[in-house]
C-alpha cells in the first residue's frame, strides 16, 4: 500500500509523531485537559496552514466570538484578522440548537474560502444538546461524516478530565481517523505537559507520550524525546510555557 | 474428549494463545479499550477468512457504513470491495430499533454468502436500546443464541474503559463461549497494548496477557512473550503501531 | 459437639478447604468474578454427585436452556444428557416473574428425581426483579429458607466484580450457611485464579485463598498450597486453564 | 470518678480490650464486615450471660426465625433451646413496619425474662424503612433511648463494607455508648479477622486492632497481641476459623 | 495590628496550636470523624469555661436530651448538673423544623445565663432540612451570622468521613472564623487520633496535625509534638483513650 | 509581539510567577481548596491596588456583607472602611436570582469608583442558579465577557475540592485569560499550601507549584522556591500561617 497523502500541520513535532504528518482529509479528535493548549494548537494549525502551506481554513466556534478568537491568536503573533480580511480564513460562531443548520453553516463556510483545514471547538458541547445518549451518538457521527465529505483535514476538540472523560460518543472510535491526547497534569510539584497519539489511521505513529511546551510561538512537541520525570531539557526552558 | 474443530483466525498469534485456534462456531466477545484495535482485528479476521481459509463472512455494523468499513480495511491493504463484489463478504449496516428485524437481517445476510464468519460491531450499543436491565439482558442473550444457531464463528465487540466497564449483560458469562480482552493503556510514558483470554470454552488457553502491536498488516500478537514493562522486542518496533 | 454429616463435593480440593467437606444440607453462596468458573464448578458438583456419590441433582437455570447446560458440561466430558435421561439429574429453566411459582417449580423438580444436590444459577438475577431493596431482601431470604427445607445441599451463584459487588441481600449473612469466593483477577501480566471460604457454618475451614485452575476435567483447587505471586506449580501447568 | 459497674461479656478477650469489661447498661453498636462473626459473638454474649453470669437475655431478630437462631447457636454447642424453655432466654422475630409496635414488643420481652442482656440483629435494616434520612435518624435514636431505659446492656449489629458503610444515623455518634468494629478482610493471600473499639464511654479501652478467630467455641479475641501481617500465633491455628 | 482578645479554651494544647488561644467571639467549626471526640471537646470547653474562666455557656443540642448531655459529661467528672442548677450553664434541645424559632431560642438561652461560650451539636443536621442547596446555604450562613452577633465564642460541630465530607455550605469558607479538624482514622493496626487547624482568622496557628488522646479528663492535645507513625509517647499511654 | 501592559498585583511573588505580572484587563479565575486563602488574596489585591498602585476596585460579594468583608480585611491590617469612605473601593452584596440585574449592578459599581480592579467572590455559586448545564454555561460566559468589557483586571473565585471540582463551565477554558490554583492539602502530618498557574494568556508563566504562606500581612508566595516535601524555609516559618 502506498503511503497516504499527508498534510504538514505547522505544529513543530506533530508531523514527526504521526509518522510524517496527518493523512489528508482525516478527521482528528483533539482531547485535552483544561489548559492543555488544545485551542492554541488548533489556531496554530489554521494559521500555519494559511500562511505556510497555502491551505485556507475555517474555525467553527461553539462558544467564542470572532473577536475573541482573533485576540487569542494574537498572543502568539498570529494575525488572523488579516487572513480573514483576505479571505484565507473564516470564523463562524454557531448556536447548536439547530443541528441541521449547523451542517449547512459549516458547508457554506468551507466553500466560501475553499478551505482545506477545519476546526470545531469545542466538540464537548454536543453532549449538552441531547437527552438520550443514542441521539447524541447518531447526530455526532452524522456530523463527523459530513465533515469528512468536505475534503478538509478537520480537527474537533474535546475536553477531558481524569475523573469523568466526556466521550464524543463513538466519534473517536468509529468515525474519527485519529485521536490525539494532550495532558496537562500535576506531577509532584509541577504541571507537566505531554501529548500522545491514541489512534491514527493510514499511518504509523508513535506509541509514546512526548513532552510538549507552550511558547510564545505556540505549541512545540519534542518528537525525539521521551517523557522525563524531571525538568524538560534546556531548549524547552528557554521559552517557558505561555499561552492558553 | 476429542479436541474441538478449530478455525484459523488469520490473526498472527491469536490461534496460539487460544490453545490452537478458536473452536468452530464459538461466540466470542472482543472487549477492548478505545483505540485498542478491536475493529481492526475483526476486519482482519473476516479478510483472512475469505482470502486464506475459504470462509466467507458477514460484517454487521451498528454504526459504520459499508464505505467506511471498506476504507478502514483498505489502510491495511485488505481489499474488501473485491470480496464484496465476488460474494465472499457482505456488510450490513443496521438500525437496532427493531430488534426482531435485526435477527432476520443477520440470518439473511449469513445465508446470502453462506458465511462461516460473522462480526457484530459494536455490541455495546445494545444497552442503549433498553430501559430495564432485565430486558436488555434477555434480548442480548436471545441474540447471542441466534448467532450460535447460524453455524458461524461469531465475534461481537464491546467497548470497555477502566472506570465503567459496559457489560453485555450476561452474554459474556453464559452465552458467549469466549471472551477476549484488548488493552490499550497508558503506563508511565507510553501506551501499552496487550491482549488476554478471559474465557474460552472447549479448549485450553493462555492465562497471561500478551503484548500485541498494530502494524501495517493489522494486529500482531506475541504468543511467545510475556508482557514486559519496558519496550517490546525489536521485531515489534520494526513495524510501529499503525491502525485504529 | 459431634462433627456434622458431610457431603463429598467431587471438586478436587474443595472438601479439604472446608474442613473435610460441606456439611450436608448447607445452603452455600458461590460468588465469583466473571469467567471464574462458578458455573463449571456447579456442573461438576452435580455430575460428580450423580455419578460418584449416588446423589441426584437439580440444576435450576435462570438464563440458560437445558441444551446449553448440557453442552457446557460436555466440554469437560460430563455427559449430563444420559443422567437426565436416566432420571438422575433434572434441569429447569425458569422465569422469575412469578416468584411463588419459582418455589413450586423447584420443589417439584427436587421431588421428581429425589435430589440431594441443587444448583441455582445465576442468583444475581433476583435483584433485577424487585424495586425496593426490602422486598428483594425478604423474597430472597424466603427462597433461601425454602431451599433449606428441601433436604438438599444447595449452591446458589452470585456474580461479583471489584467495583460493584452485587450482594444477595442478607442471604449470605443470615440464611446461607456458607459463602465461597472465586477470584479471577488480573495481576501484573496474567490472570490469577483463586478460591477462598468466607464463611461456613458447622465446620472449620481454611482462612486462606488457594490457587485453583480450570482443566479439561473441571475445577481443581490446591488445598495444600498458598497463593503464589509467580506461576503455579508444574502439576497445574500440565492442564492449562480451559473452560468457562 | 469511680469506675463503672461492668459486665462480663463471656467473649474471651473482649473484656480485656474494653478496660475490664463493658459498662453495665451500655448500648453498643457492633459493626462488621460480612462473615466477620457479629451474630456469633452476639449469641455467645447471650449464652454466656445466661449460663455463666446469671443474666437472662433477649434476642430480637429482624430477619431470622427462632429455629434458625437456635440452630446457628448449636454449631458452637450453645443450647439455646433449653434456655428458652427454662425462661432464661427469649427470642423474638419482629417486623419493622410498625416501629412503635417494635418498642412495645421489646419492652415486653425484656420484662418477661427479666433480661439484663439484649441483642438486636441486624440493626442495618432500619434504614430500609424510612424514606427521609431525617426520619430514620429520629426513629433510630428514639429506639436507642428506649433500649437504654430498659436496664439492659444492649448490643445492636450493623453491617458495613469498605465501599459503602451503612451508618446507623447518629446512633453511633450520640446515643450509643460504644462502637465495636469487626473486620474480615482479604489481605494478600488470606482473610484476616480483627476487632477494634472505636468508642466506649465510661472506661478506657484499647486503641489497637486485635487479632481474633472463630473457633468451635465461638469468637476468641487476642487482647495481648497486636495485629500481625503474618499468620496468627500457634494457639489460634489450633482451632481454625469456624463459624458464621 | 494588635493581637486579638483571646479566650482560654480549657482544652490542654488547643490554645497553643491556635497561636495562644481562640480569638474571642470567633465562630469555629469543629469537624471530625465518628468517635473523634468532637462532643467531648465541646463539653470540656463549656465546663472549663464555667468553672475555670468565669464564662457561662449554652449547649444547643439538635439530637441529645439534657439528661444525655449531663451523663456524657459525667464520664469525665464534669458535673454539668450543678452548673445548670446554679445558672452557669444551660442546655437546649431544639427541633430544626422551624429555623426562625431556632434563632430565637438560641438568643434567649444566651441571654438567660449571660453566656460567653456557645456550642451547637451537631451542625451536620442542617443539611437534612433543606431540599435546595442554595436554601441550605443561605439559612446556615444566616444562622452563623446570628451566632456571631451574640457576643459568644461559638463552636458548631460537623461530622465528616473520608468518602463523603458533609460540608456546611459555605459556613466554613465565609462566615466561620475558624475550622478545626479532628481525625480518628485506622492506620495499619491501630486507630490514630489527631487534630489540626484548617483556618483561624485573626491569629497565627499551627499548620501541622498534632497527636491527641482522650483520657479520663477529656481531650488532650500534644502541641509540642508532630504526629508519629509509631505509638505516641509514654505520657499519652498513661491515660489510654477513654471517652466518646 | 510586544509584551503586554501588566499590573502589579501587590501580592508578593504573584507577579514573578506570572512572568512579570498579570496582563492588564485579564479575567482570572482563582480556584482553591477550602481555607486556601482565595478571599484573602482577593482582598489583598484590591487593598494594594487602591493604596499602592492608584487602582480603585470593586468587591462583588455573593455571600458576605460589607461589614464582614471589612472585618475580614482588618485582620491583615487592611483598612477597607477608609477606602470605601474615600471612594477608592466599593463593595456590593448581590443576589444572583436576577442575572441581568447582576450585570447592571456590576457595571454601575465599576463606574462609580472608576475601578480598575474587580473581584467576584465566590464564583461557584453561579452553578446553583441554573438547572441546565447549558444555561449555566452561557450565562457565566456572558458574565465573563461583560467583565472583560469593563476595562478592569478581574478576579473571580472558585471553590474546588479533590473529589468533585466545581468547574465554572467553560469560563476557565475559553473566556478566562488565566487560571490560578491554590492548594491547601494534607500531606502526611501537616497542611501544605501551594499555588500554581494553570493558564495565563499573553505572558509566560511558571509551570511549577510554589510554596505559599499566610502571614499577618496576607498571602506570600515564594517565587524562587520549588515545593519541598519537608518544612518550608526559615523565612516562611517566621510568620506562621495566619488568615482565612
Amino acid at each position: 500500500m502506498t503511503g497516504p497523502v499527508r498534510i504538514r500541520s505547522g505544529v513543530p513535532g506533530l508531523d514527526e509523531i504521526t509518522g510524517g504528518g496527518l493523512p489528508a482529509n482525516s478527521l482528528v479528535v483533539i482531547s485535552g485537559d483544561p489548559g492543555s493548549g488544545k485551542t492554541t494548537m488548533c489556531l496554530q494549525y489554521l494559521f500555519m496552514g494559511a500562511t505556510q502551506f497555502n491551505e485556507n481554513g475555517v474555525f467553527i466556534s461553539l462558544e467564542e466570538t470572532e473577536e475573541e478568537i482573533v485576540r487569542a491568536a494574537s498572543y502568539y503573533g498570529w494575525d488572523l484578522a488579516s487572513l480573514i480580511k483576505s479571505g484565507r480564513l473564516k470564523t463562524i460562531t454557531v448556536e447548536l440548537y439547530d443541528f441541521d443548520k449547523l451542517k449547512n453553516t459549516i458547508e457554506d463556510a468551507v466553500a466560501s474560502v475553499n478551505a482545506k483545514r477545519l476546526v470545531i471547538d469545542p466538540g464537548v458541547i454536543f453532549r449538552l444538546y441531547f437527552e438520550r445518549e443514542l441521539d447524541a451518538r447518531k447526530r455526532i457521527m452524522s456530523l463527523g461524516r459530513m465533515l469528512k465529505r468536505l475534503g478538509c483535514t478537520a480537527w474537533i476538540t474535546n475536553e477531558i478530565a481524569l475523573d469523568a472523560p466526556m466521550s464524543l460518543f463513538g466519534l473517536e472510535e468509529y468515525v474519527a481517523d485519529g485521536v490525539v491526547l494532550m495532558y496537562h497534569t500535576k506531577y509532584q510539584d509541577r504541571f507537566v505537559r505531554s501529548i500522545g497519539i491514541l489512534k491514527m489511521r493510514g499511518t504509523t505513529f508513535s506509541e509514546k507520550l512526548h513532552p510538549m511546551i507552550l511558547t510564545e510561538h505556540g505549541v512545540h512537541i519534542f518528537a525525539d524525546k521521551d517523557l522525563f520525570e524531571q525538568a524538560p531539557p534546556a531548549a524547552a526552558n528557554a521559552g517557558k510555557g505561555r499561552g492558553g
